[in-house]
């Protein structure tokens, strides 16, 4: 299954809850579109979420974010990774 | 220790040994700076890779990849995440 990271912008301040909050949403509908936001995280000061997921495309990853309230337009697939 | 998010452009058609061997030249000398890189997706089409460490500072982890050969401006602080 391909790999995405998605950015979003205008978290600043932000929380952990409300990150979670905002997790919550993609999770519950996730399934849907054959989805999963596997880790989130937040740069709360710039404002900046880096949100790693799998799925079928790049467009249903952004339909759930939008279905969940929060669109973005700026997203990555990740055929090539080392750790 | 803080965890950070880098981000480097013009790696476009780079394959999974380059970005090995670019990853491997990071952790050589990581340790004269305390940081740690965890992991690195890149996306060969926009030529964009994304950089999961820990370190002391964002400058520290500045500081190796310029050393390494890869320098970076963006870099980004992540206290909060979720998964």
């Amino acid at each position: 299954m391909p790999r995405f990271m998605d950015l979003h912008d205008g978290f600043g301040g932000v929380t952990q809850e409300q990150l979670k909050a905002a997790q919550a949403a993609d999770w519950a509908i996730e399934g849907d579109e054959g989805v999963h936001f596997e880790h989130a995280w937040l740069d709360p000061e710039a404002g900046k979420v880096f949100c790693l997921s799998t799925g079928p495309s790049k467009e249903a990853v952004m339909r759930i974010h939008k279905r969940a309230g929060h669109p973005t337009a700026e997203i990555y697939e990740l055929p090539i990774e080392v750790s």
